[in-house]
């Protein structure tokens, strides 16, 4: 089960914590007129720079509509309840994220091809992309819990066999996103550091992390020492917007005891030359709904499965 | 165990959920001119409109400076530790708050009896004023704890016999309060509507509420209908200022998971004309250091004890 492909940034085990530069590029080319349709050449050196963009109101309120409606449906369906990729709260059993979507609903299948997402992906990783993960959350109010600190990458890496830095998180926001209904906070630049953790990855650690992560924290000192050399920001948006969010940035997110519920519908667009490896943690892959093997040669399944 | 004193606001047992109006006072006489020494009239109306008021940098950065120190101190107690006063996090084991300060620490005791603070208390309230509670709250960085959506005076009246609400809380900010560590949010407007809430009150409730409370919480359709009707707010503030809230403002805090702790200071003036009765719940009453029955004749011990 060893991977052929050189780990460029490995992780946990007997890698020893600390912060280490990133090796691969932010934007991997010059924004072609293809991207320039949908952000400036101005927006690109932003993304360039914090690791991650907001685009106001990407999409009208009757699209916000049919996404909420189609959330509503997919989170209160039975079926899918007992799915492995149906992930509840601890304490209440409310419905917390349904992942990938995008082989569940037309509807997000159609939206994860959207030139609109589909075409920055493209300019921002010089590539095609295809779908690595796709999530609904829903954090609901009153008791939604927090996300902790994370870069998404070190997981993607370690237990999904991600090679490199060239892949990008689009959240589009399904409601107001505030900075007490539990904004997602980011760390301006820190994508620009790989944050090495510590510990063994345990067998089958998706099944608990995906409710309370143990491994592939980032230790305090480290968290401490991004957020003195970059600050934390707040991603506050109206609903339709899209926050576009590099693999390595550090981001996170507080509980919502707020009457009013956050959702957002997410997807990983990673690029065609980056497809996924064997783990760089010599384990099992993560299951498809996870991270896919199968579908990485085609951003849109042409049948929903 | 009966209360001589009418109950005014009935909460738990028989009581039935909804929201009732307050019959007290928020400001109990014009402002006199030893209250317009600290704060304006424009204030002082805002304070009865909101139910708070943020007063910024009323100390110096060496005053807070000497109470972080002191805060510090008591918090690393070994001593202290083992004592009833003392609240630690669910999990980490770390200090959370430190109870009744105003008579273990001659620095709060002083601070306390502070004209900035004190004066303001008897202005508001138009009468004498003595400490109901005191506490240090040490919302520590990575792993801080939300505080639920509730009204002091509730548990104020129902656990310890307060018999109106002619109280009100000042917290001396000793760290930056920002809307992403766990800032205190209140609903301004809120404390002019009584949340009556649900559940019998269990023997020694306390104990366990102070790390997790379970009754005394307004029902997710009060907190919905005074969002709608007050939305919320967070009260941001540097080191040193003073948030006045009255004790029925509904509140709250967030989880805080970034490196930033968020500690502050916190006394409960209560009026000397309003000294706790019998508990309300017909329970018997919390201990000293959650709602003082012995010293409610002088704001200012002469002795540490």
């Amino acid at each position: 089960m060893t991977s052929e492909v050189v780990d460029k940034y490995p992780s946990r085990g007997n890698a020893s914590v600390r912060l280490i530069p990133r090796v691969d590029p932010v934007v991997y080319a010059p924004p072609p007129v293809s991207l320039l349709q949908y952000i400036t050449a101005e927006q690109v050196a932003q993304y360039e720079r914090d690791g991650f963009l907001v685009l106001p109101e990407v999409f009208s309120a009757e699209e916000v509509a049919s996404f909420q409606e189609e959330l509503d449906l997919l989170r209160n369906d039975a079926t899918l309840r007992s799915s492995d990729g149906v992930i509840t709260e601890p304490g209440s059993g409310d419905v917390r994220s349904v992942f990938s979507v995008h082989t569940i609903s037309p509807l997000f299948q159609r939206l994860a091809a959207d030139a609109r997402l589909a075409e920055v992906a493209r300019g921002l990783l010089d590539d095609e992309v295809y779908i690595h993960q796709s999530r609904l959350n829903y954090k609901p109010g009153f008791r939604g819990k927090e996300f902790y600190w994370h870069s998404d990458f070190e997981t993607w890496h370690v237990e999904d066999g991600m090679p490199s830095m060239r892949a990008l998180s689009m959240s589009i926001t399904l409601t107001e996103n505030n900075p007490y209904n539990g904004a997602l906070m980011l760390m301006p630049g820190s994508h620009k550091s790989y944050a090495v953790c510590s510990g063994e990855t345990p067998d089958e650690h998706y099944k608990a992390s995906l409710k309370k992560q143990d491994y592939g924290v980032p230790e305090d000192e480290l968290l401490t020492e991004l957020q003195a050399r970059h600050g934390l920001v707040g991603a506050i948006a109206k609903p339709g917007s899209v926050i576009i969010f590099d693999c390595n940035v550090m981001h996170g997110s507080n509980s919502n005891i707020t009457p009013d519920p956050r959702s957002n519908v997410f997807f990983v667009y990673n690029a065609i030359s980056n497809r996924v490896v064997e783990p760089f943690c010599h384990k099992p892959a993560r299951p498809e709904f996870l991270g896919s093997r199968k579908h990485i040669e085609r951003l849109v399944p042409e049948t929903v499965e």
